[in-house]
């Protein structure tokens, strides 16, 4: 499917400039208003580029976990310790292999900062904490887990502090108002105050190159008609993903093809590719977040366990951890193994992914009747459980280290979830950016004239993820690249 | 480390052609071999620039392996069937997910040929077969198994036949004239036969491009000068993989940092930098062949565990399936449990890889020594050894489906290998091209006068491998790779 659009157009072709700027953000979410508030606030006149008809993203429908830490005035507020050096320890440990270790550092030392400029722009954060497990909070609690900091291997590593700030949601909120929505809509406001600009249904085609090689612009389609959209000072790429780019998945993250996740239609992977048409250098392609459909209230009661029978991870660390896991190292394919007494406590609990909770597949009076249901060969569950229920007798787990409030010896009767199939996952690879969120060169250099953040760059997650990562390196890089696009000598 | 001696140089600004030919060829292993001798029966004058002091590359230091099939003369020979759609079945299901589809259909339907071509060419083939586990065959011998076709999950999948291919080895060989040396030796003798050229100690640095954008030849150094090369036809990059390249491992397969393995330290990535530095695409950077430093004929006798003491792989399947498992899914750790008969008859068998045989790093008198020794959770070890013990009375596995020949009840006295950190890698991923050898540009379309063939591409592995593939496609895609630039009208 060859598409010579993608491709640079010269500066000196175009005749009329259908809009102008100094700074011309594509994209309207997390990354991209972050950078117009800032680019706005150095002076610049900013115009932001939405394909869709409004702004949001997948930030507007996404939870709303920011990860934030060292010491936020929420963490204070709520009693949890943290500090810049741990945040950082976690960080490249569970990002990695392979985590670009200048973005991490400068992103927990600014952390604090960012957390309040957050508030600053009108976020609020309810001072409260949720320590179950779940993918969410239930009630808009403002702090939790989200990246298995208090789950082996990591508690060990570092003293674990919740990490996953989350916006405070709507008073009478419905279910598109919850966190996303309002971290972006204050965001917005803020940028509208600021006099950023917008412009609808518009999507960005190509680059427009000067002579040198700078970028002076892009080609946009609007409405059908083909713009052509000046950047005085610079042009900053905030247009998500490539999950919905089913060519770019085959070539980049075949394990997700077919199970898109989390992430909408318009993540393209456009801009990925029309900066790749200038010869710019992409990292970490390869790279996911994962989800899993099922409620962590039943995960971290039961023992999840592959084809063969075997445990593979702690069933209470943070849900998206456990999809990676499932999905890297299982090929996709689990099945949770919960009896009727932790079964009944987990339909009991609080948890605002009840909606994932469904029925077992299969509930037997023993364990060998279960695994022959399951078409595990005899013996491969039996074992297992057998294992871990002779250890679980003094709440211990020696082989995954799950926490002891969550260890039981298994019963009867005795089921299981078949979650075969049960993950997907969104793209995390993408622009190679340095610390300023200029786009870099394939020769290491910087792009003359052209920044990026957010989903559509590689950002503080190379292989590992946890939630709350990808909105937090969308803004805090997306302030960057709108300070230095705001910072280039104007081109008349 | 910025470099901006990557980026292209326009045509119009060099002075002096330093090196002029048809078509000039980036390497001179067996992509580039295999390139130059097609492009010269072309009618090409042809040149190769090679980094080292002479030609051979990475396939003059390997096993020699290519992986045919289809039923070639030596397969028939052998009385071994074997078919297209078999063939095109096992490489689909054992080199994905994500394979370049009409790759492996041409590579398949053109096989047979390809066999036949390389014997013409003066590459000799024993007419024997090797059926024991290992790397290569011991003697010389000419077939074996070379990508666990015979071994579960594949042997149920299609009728299973050998295609690695392996060279004659010459007469009193020693190990550097085993079968990567003498495949290469005829190839490059034929080539000379031919007239192509060599220049050596050449190190490409950057494409010189037309106004049009079309590759017109290449910047080079040449005993630390600068040199300009002009192809008239095309030029055809050749140059290996990216496996010592750290930046590139890095940002794109960090799981095999510092751990190079069947690999050459001209294998710098710089074709595939200079290629995006012109909008060039690429596929499946996170690629990677793994090797894992031990003896088939020991792991195929014993159960390889993880850290848990959990198995995970049938141990009989070819020993690159086993490694690539061993660092994907256990993090690269593993530990082999073998007992005292089946070390004694390991040890009794002919193998290539006897080097490989070391000690185990334990040997106790029961399973619960060993399991404290190995530092596994008491229960650990046991009760996969007494599963596994359970049906090996009948010779089967149930589980991970080990062919009922090396199913054979754990004894004592028992001992294991300690094989934590003992896998490395070299990379897969590379420049997409399209079944001709073109370079695609990100948006789809080749780009003029620019090819590629061999390890700087992806070829017809994305995620998995089987030993020769990467011969295989090097040679494969090399051929058409000349074809196609000594196709184009010469530029004068």
């Amino acid at each position: 499917m060859a598409d010579p659009t993608l491709k640079p157009v010269k500066a000196d072709t175009i005749d009329v400039w259908d809009h102008e700027a100094d700074v011309v953000v594509a994209g309207f979410g997390i990354a991209g208003v972050a950078a117009s508030i800032e680019a706005a606030r150095m002076g610049a006149d900013v115009l932001v580029l939405e394909r869709l008809g409004g702004w949001g993203g997948a930030a507007a429908m996404s939870g709303g976990f920011i990860y934030l830490g060292g010491g936020t005035a929420l963490q204070h507020a709520l009693g949890f310790d943290d500090s810049v050096e741990n945040m950082k320890t976690f960080m490249k440990a569970a990002l990695g292999p392979g985590v670009d270790e200048a973005k991490i550092d400068l992103y927990c030392e600014g952390s604090v900062e960012h957390f309040n400029w957050l508030v600053d722009a009108g976020v609020e954060f309810d001072e409260s904490f949720w320590g179950e497990p779940g993918w969410e909070p239930p009630h808009g609690e403002g702090l939790m887990f989200s990246g298995g900091e208090n789950s082996a291997p990591f508690n060990t590593l570092v003293a674990p502090s919740p990490r996953g700030h989350l916006p405070r949601r709507a008073i009478a909120a419905d279910a598109e108002q919850a966190g996303g929505f309002m971290l972006m809509k204050p965001l917005v406001d803020t940028a509208e105050r600021l006099g950023v600009r917008a412009e609808y249904d518009v999507r960005v085609q190509s680059l427009i190159v000067d002579d040198d090689g700078s970028v002076v612009g892009v080609i946009a389609k609007q409405y059908g008609k083909r713009v052509a959209v000046r950047a005085r000072q610079g042009v900053v790429l905030a247009t998500g993903s490539f999950a919905y780019n089913d060519a770019m998945l085959r070539d980049h993250v075949p394990r997700i093809l077919g199970r898109p996740a989390a992430s909408i239609e318009s993540h393209d992977g456009r801009a990925i590719e029309m900066s790749q048409a200038i010869g710019a250098a992409t990292a970490h392609m390869d790279a996911a977040e994962v989800a899993i459909f099922c409620d962590p209230q039943l995960l971290a009661r039961g023992i999840l366990v592959n084809m063969r029978g075997q445990r593979y991870i702690p069933e209470d660390t943070y849900a998206s951890r456990i999809a990676q896991e499932t999905l890297l190292r299982q090929g996709g394919d689990a099945f949770l193994v919960i009896d009727d007494e932790a079964y009944e406590a987990a339909l009991q609990s609080v948890s605002t992914s009840a909606v994932m909770r469904g029925t077992p597949a299969w509930v037997c009076e023993s364990v060998e009747e279960l695994e022959a249901e399951m078409g595990i060969p005899a013996g491969g569950l039996r074992s297992t459980v057998d294992l871990y229920n002779r250890y679980a007798e003094s709440s211990s787990d020696p082989f995954l280290h799950k926490k002891a409030e969550w260890v039981r010896p298994l019963k009867t009767p005795i089921g299981a979830y078949d979650l075969r199939g049960m993950v997907g996952g969104f793209t995390l690879g993408g622009l190679k950016t340095s610390v300023d969120s200029e786009v870099l060169h394939v020769s290491g250099e910087p792009i003359p004239g052209l920044y990026a953040a957010g989903r559509c760059t590689s950002g503080v997650c190379a292989g590992g993820y946890a939630s709350g990562a990808s909105l937090g390196d969308g803004s805090f890089f997306g302030r960057r690249a709108g300070i230095s696009a705001s910072k280039q000598t104007p081109r008349h």
